[in-house]
């Protein structure tokens, strides 16, 4: 044991340490040592490995102390030389933070302890040495009450009041005063004793002065701090062994607020909002970290540039900006410049933008911390496609750098960013779906349509949206609903079409009646305007200009690279000429799904649609499909002519009759008398049609094996609007899908009547053409029969959604109720229903494949569920063989990167 | 080809074929050839094998007619030379029925042709021998019709009348008579030639009176009706290869009218009601096989004994039955001792009880058919049990011999035959639980729990039942529903209550208000007396006595046997002391499911569980599951102490909340009113549960997690009960099973939370006592992960029902609505919520089996759904290798005798 190295020094230009032993000295430590190595000031310090943790609970303490002493005292010495300060110092404190750090980050599951080092002498040397007595002292009593909890174990009573907040308040109330920062450095000074008495009361134990005796508590606690509840928990839920321990980084505390030559700041080497590179951020003079953040003072900027620009839109002369707000670059140049050279440094040594952080302390720059910048989508993918061509990465490596769900916000408008500046927030709901909208409140679907045909821009306000109201959706620039969480048909639908959408805003309440919504004392009245930022969930009251995306040079690039990269196909679901169109804009090589039960709302086929199901006999019922007929090949006529040349994958009717009745009194009695029959027959179908489950009911397949005239209407509108393009010289490619199958029986019925409707259709039409049958694998059965079933398929199409409602026996619709709370205790990582879950139903899924190509190697594999577009299940299609994922429109650009970079991760043989 | 032997003679005591041939000869020429090998006299006749069959579809008919032509014309000369007739002959005609038959039975799939030879001539002859002329005709114009649709392809258009009908509607018009019965020989003569002229008609060809080219056509067109739309479809569903082909068996017809010394029958070998070993049946003389069954002409008995009970039995004396009603064994005593020896032997042959129809043709017998008996259950345990004695089978073939479904006629009360006779049916149900009940009718639950109590027989008659209505149920005698199918709630709970129930009445009419249900113009008041059959779904008016089983000496002796030779455990589903009780007399082994929400819904409980399910806080909630408690823990000791030493799985909490909240107004005011609420507050907790998939809701241990002092309190009930009876000396042996589990997560909580209120509780009890924790595998997902979640569970427990909804995506309350016409349509073998589907949800089972013992090797593994106590579904469990079945009481004895069925056909190595 005595052979291992157990303590690894960084500080002062080189490390024992590097990035590579991240197992052995945590993330934390690795990285320290990494910055020290190529030779980035940081402050000095050093890591005992993780190793040495795991002995720690195999030896004990003791044997531990023993093992370490001499290591721990030799690297305090050399910390202390690299700093020119000294444990317990009266002048020149030598004060240092103990962290806690294992292989992978576990965010708040251990402890730290900072400023550890303090005591009644030292509190003098960071009083003179900061000339700032008050902020000693604070720091002192924060570290006792720190220390106590973490490395002492001082625990109220379960319902006691915490004993050190009483003591400040009892402090507060003795001076008369109401906040904290009321306190004098005297006051602090008498809680810190007051404070050690509390420790003293609760452990029973002195409060260690000796800054030796505090380090080894804390070493100790952190160890411990391995195998907390929560810690223990976190692990379980994350798969992570307990074998791994953590490793404990002692580093020197630096000081930013020692006088006008330390300094704090925070910087990005490019912009994190273009993504232009352009060194940039911002700093405070003798302060600390928290004073940046807390926003008391103004930051100022680091550069020059940046400087003379904030002074000129904040109507600031250039006297008094270099007076009261010089930039670093100006206020103290040669520590801007070895800054400047080192973001430079770091970015080529990490390949990617940094955002760091350092504080200055009497002249001494101190790297704090460096790590890969957030940005925004267009600032992610301009980096990565400049660094490219900087030589910094390579083409796979600046596609692995775009995170596909960015994209997003590159596709849909955005809120003029001076416009925003005067609106007001007056609610917020759940981001639905992303984008910007701005129109007047209209609360009735037939409305919004008709006034958009006006020319006006609405917003459709409703307490939920259902099927009938797709063409007012359709026809508003966005829509706001009350209820219903991201998976509500209101949520569903606009992601679909791409349009903004706010949903689940609880606090509106609307009144139909009035035509008004109220949100506390606002009252928004119908033709008022609003506006939602679809990406955030804000509601604004009034109208904000929005603007719209530049799909510019940057997106073109990177989809061409995405697309040279690529294996699998992307198409799109969509059933309406518009959402085709975008998809095609947007690089779709086909339909994956066109669902043809939204197509029979609009005006008169929900009549005919009605008059179907209310048919008595397969006569009455063949007549009203008739009249549906000519609406649906029109509707497949308008889909094909625009993606010419590309499958369309139609799918057939699924939804349960009982969707397409309504369900009110009032609808009841209005189509009683539309259609001309009694209100009590339409509530006997209502009745009759009615299921406890419907989910799970008389719907898919089941519709066309009962009712075969449906599917011969549905072939026939498909065959027909295909031959009557074919005719004018358009190339249609019909897919015809079944939904719903479970048994392979069930597709082989199913199919009998595609192919006979068609031999008919040919006959009529006097021409034929080619198109695919195939299902819908969305019924766990289907996946696992997939063998028998793919004797009998063309093509699979994976309906992930109902896979998912069925895998896990999960409501889409209800389990709101207790999804929060599971993903909240850990027992599911991701909502099932955006992330595929590869565990359960992915394991369907790859059986599926594996056995519907064991017996037709030739057949076509997709997936049409929402996954189809999420990056980490577009992944798993690649990685189990699939042939396409289909997605929805707006969708589509980020399947394209996703899948490019699955195929980049996971190459296929 | 010339070489292969393509025809095989049978008749006059031999055979060139036998049973072994089935492939070659189907099955029916098969059995014929078995009965003439061993010299049982059956009409003489030929098959053409199968392999000609196939022949034909690729050389043709031509080729074919040209291979078989020597040897059909030889094995026609073979027939008449047996049967002393010859081909189209005058005097005495040789008919011919020309019969498909393939290796398995394809019941009405392909073509048959009866009375094949008839011409004018040979009417004759029929007319002369018969001595009746119209019967002579009427057998030629029904020849023609037959042979003109299935030989010569007679098709009327759609929509057209049939030309034959119509020919003779104009004939009875001509006649001015009503029924065919009424028109003469000499009309039937006018038919046969208008009927020729039909088929010139429809097909441009005279109708051949030729017999050798009726033959041949007829033999073609057997081969034909092989690939005929409904035989490809037939095949297509079962499976059935194409080219396996069809035989076609050539038999000379024998007639039993042709005078006093002919006569036609059916006999049994033992007494198909009772299993008794006794040569019994009935025959007529002078007449065909139809009379017998017409019912116009009373049948005598063929034994003399049976004669005489029969005739005293209807006040016939001595003297009359032996001049008019005289049994075959005086009337034909040459042929009765022939027939019997001939039962005798088949009976030997065959080893089991044989049913036999035959014909007498001027004094010779002829065999037309063997086959077993259909027989009662009792009957079936009685043979099978005698047949082991009388050295016939063995041990484990008896075993086979009985239907374990039959069990059931043994194990419940029988309407006593005498009092059954006056008995007027006034409708019929669905038999959705067998036995018979007779009581007085109540329509509320509770007032039969009252009337029940004061010691009224009582029949509970309901629209619908819902769990309320469990204790009374369980009081009445028997159930009766206007609605619900075999799955529906009062279904279900009766079957597993043992107690008769009819459901789906659709004819009744209940009226709650005027307490009373009406039938057309039968009312029957509160308080009437009605009895049910729930194994026919007969509902009579008045009382009608019943008779409890006889769980004799045969039923013992068979369940031995089964113990003997079975491998799996049984067990039973169980929750009340009565059920357990009646489960442990059948020879349960332990309890595999006892569910605990339906302890919740009597008097005071509901009224807890409601006040927890209205709580607002979890300190409100356990404040309620602290009054639940003491109900459900003297609810499991009631169990343990019947299981006594014995296992018990008790599953916690499983249905969704809202279940016990009453959803009508009226009941909600109730409850309001009860608890001190608002009836507001009711509604608006109805409302917040309220779920559009219930099935796929807020159920199962997803309660559990969510609200863990749920599980706490019910797993203190168990330990606690299980303690305080082991004080008392009395060893239970709880298994605490949760419900729905999902994901290996979900497991981990919930056996957390099990595991530390254990600990509790034997802190609290200075005593601790072993049990398992598992889980239920019902959702897909838990059976693909079975791998994980097996790490964590002492054992599993299929939930088949709902692993059945959530595979095939069918919803149990909802599947009515398609599942009978996909049985009709064969995309459906069984309903799989009866037969459990091995190839999918089978699949599930047997990859959870596999998964989990591969992590646990130790793990137990059982089923609790319905299907635990069918038999296809047990043999299922057996092969897959699951320690134990658990099923409702009335079942155990079905699973025992299933279990032992399936060791023997399927022995575990």
């Amino acid at each position: 044991m005595a052979d291992k190295k157990r303590v690894y020094l960084f500080g002062g230009g080189s490390a024992d340490g590097s990035a590579k032993l991240k197992d052995l000295l945590g993330g934390k430590g690795a990285n320290l040592a990494e910055m020290a190595r190529i030779g980035v000031p940081v402050p000095p310090g050093f890591t005992i490995t993780t190793e040495t943790c795991i002995d720690y609970y195999n030896l004990g303490e003791a044997k531990i102390r023993e093992l370490l002493e001499k290591d721990v005292v030799n690297a305090i010495h050399f910390v202390e030389q690299k700093t020119g300060k000294k444990f317990g110092d009266t002048e020149n404190p030598l004060l240092v933070s103990v962290r806690s750090g294992a292989r992978v980050s576990m965010p708040g599951m251990m402890d730290t302890v900072l400023n550890l080092g303090i005591n009644d002498d030292a509190v003098q040397g960071l009083a003179k040495k900061t000339g700032n007595e008050r902020f000693a002292w604070d720091s002192y009593r924060r570290f006792i009450q720190m220390y106590g909890d973490v490395v002492m174990g001082v625990k109220p009573e379960k319902g006691e009041i915490d004993p050190y907040e009483k003591a400040i308040d009892e402090m507060k109330e003795k001076r008369g005063v109401k906040q904290d920062t009321e306190l004098t450095a005297d006051d602090l000074k008498e809680l810190v004793e007051v404070f050690k008495g509390i420790v003293k009361k609760y452990t029973g134990r002195d409060f260690p002065t000796d800054p030796w005796e505090q380090l080894w508590g804390a070493i100790m606690a952190v160890f411990n701090s391995w195998n907390n509840e929560r810690a223990i928990a976190y692990r379980r839920i994350h798969e992570i062994p307990d074998n791994w321990g953590t490793a404990v980084s002692v580093v020197a505390m630096v000081f930013g607020n020692m006088g006008n030559t330390s300094a704090t700041g925070v910087a990005f080497t490019r912009d994190a909002a273009t993504g232009e590179k352009r060194f940039n951020g911002e700093y405070l003079i003798n302060a600390q970290g928290e004073d940046v953040v807390a926003g008391i003072r103004t930051p100022l900027k680091i550069t020059k540039a940046d400087s003379i620009a904030w002074a000129k839109a904040n109507g600031i002369s250039e006297d008094e900006r270099r007076e009261k707000y010089p930039s670093l670059e100006e206020s103290m140049p040669n520590v801007y410049k070895q800054l400047y050279e080192i973001q430079d440094k770091l970015e080529h040594h990490y390949h990617d933008m940094q955002d760091i952080e350092f504080t200055i302390e009497e002249g001494h720059l101190w790297l704090l911390q460096t790590r890969n910048g957030k940005r925004t989508g267009l600032a992610m993918v301009r980096i990565a496609l400049d660094m490219i061509d900087e030589g910094l990465i390579d083409e796979k490596e600046a596609l692995l750098r775009v995170e596909p769900n960015k994209l997003n916000e590159l596709l849909h408008p955005i809120f003029d960013p001076k416009a925003l500046k005067t609106a007001k927030v007056i609610t917020k709901g759940l981001p639905a779906s992303p984008g910007a909208a701005t129109g007047r409140v209209v609360f009735f679907a037939d409305e919004a349509a008709e006034w958009a045909a006006k020319g006006e821009q609405v917003i459709l306000v409703r307490l939920e949206t259902s099927p009938e109201d797709i063409e007012g959706m359709n026809a508003a620039q966005g829509i706001l609903t009350a209820r219903g969480g991201m998976t509500s048909h209101a949520a569903v639908v606009a992601r679909g079409m791409g349009k903004c959408a706010v949903v689940g805003a609880g606090e509106i309440d609307v009144d139909y009646d009035a035509r008004q919504f109220t949100v506390g004392d606002t009252v928004i009245k119908e033709g008022d305007w609003i506006s939602l930022n679809g990406s955030t969930g804000d509601v604004y009251q009034g109208k904000i200009h929005t603007i719209d995306p530049e799909i510019g040079g940057y997106f073109g690039r990177l989809m061409e690279l995405a697309d040279k990269y690529r294996v699998l196909g992307v198409r799109t679901n969509a059933e309406t000429e518009r959402d085709s169109a975008v998809a095609r804009k947007f690089g779709a090589e086909g339909i994956g799904l066109a669902r043809t039960e939204h197509m029979f709302f609009d005006g008169e086929r929900i009549k005919h649609m009605r008059e179907m199901i209310l048919a008595e006999t397969e006569e009455e019922r063949r007549k009203a499909l008739d009249k549906l007929l000519p609406y649906q090949k029109e509707d497949f006529k308008a889909i094909f002519r625009i993606m010419e040349g590309l499958s369309v994958t139609v799918r057939l009717l699924d939804p349960p009759l009982h969707e397409f009745l309504p369900h009110d009194e009032e609808a009841q009695q209005e189509v009683a008398k539309e259609m001309g029959v009694s209100v009590e027959k339409i509530k006997e179908k209502v009745e009759e049609l009615h299921e406890l489950n419907p989910m799970l009911g008389h719907r898919g397949c089941r519709l066309g094996n009962t009712y075969p005239e449906i599917t011969e209407m549905q072939v026939r509108a498909i065959l027909e609007a295909a031959i009557e393009l074919k005719k004018e010289g358009i190339d249609a490619k019909p897919e015809i899908m079944v939904p719903l199958v479970g048994t392979d029986k069930e597709l082989i019925l199913q199919r009998q009547i595609i192919e006979s409707t068609a031999e008919k259709v040919f006959a009529d039409k006097g021409m034929s053409i080619e198109f695919k049958i195939g299902t819908m694998i969305e019924i766990p059965r289907a996946a696992i029969t997939a063998d028998e079933i793919g004797k009998v398929a063309d093509f699979f199409s994976f309906g992930t959604n109902d896979l998912t409602q069925m895998t896990y026996g999960f409501s889409r619709d209800d389990v709101a109720k207790f999804l929060p709370i599971y993903l909240k205790k850990g027992m599911l990582e991701h909502d099932p229903f955006q992330v595929l879950d590869r565990k359960g139903v992915g394991q369907l899924v790859k059986m599926a494949v594996e056995k519907g190509r064991s017996v037709n190697p030739k057949i076509k594999l997709g997936i049409c569920g929402e996954h189809g577009g999420e990056p980490s299940s577009v992944e798993f299609c690649h990685i189990v063989g699939l042939d396409y994922v289909s997605c929805s429109p707006f969708r589509v650009p980020i399947a394209r990167l996703a899948a490019a970079q699955a195929a980049i991760r996971y190459p296929r043989s």
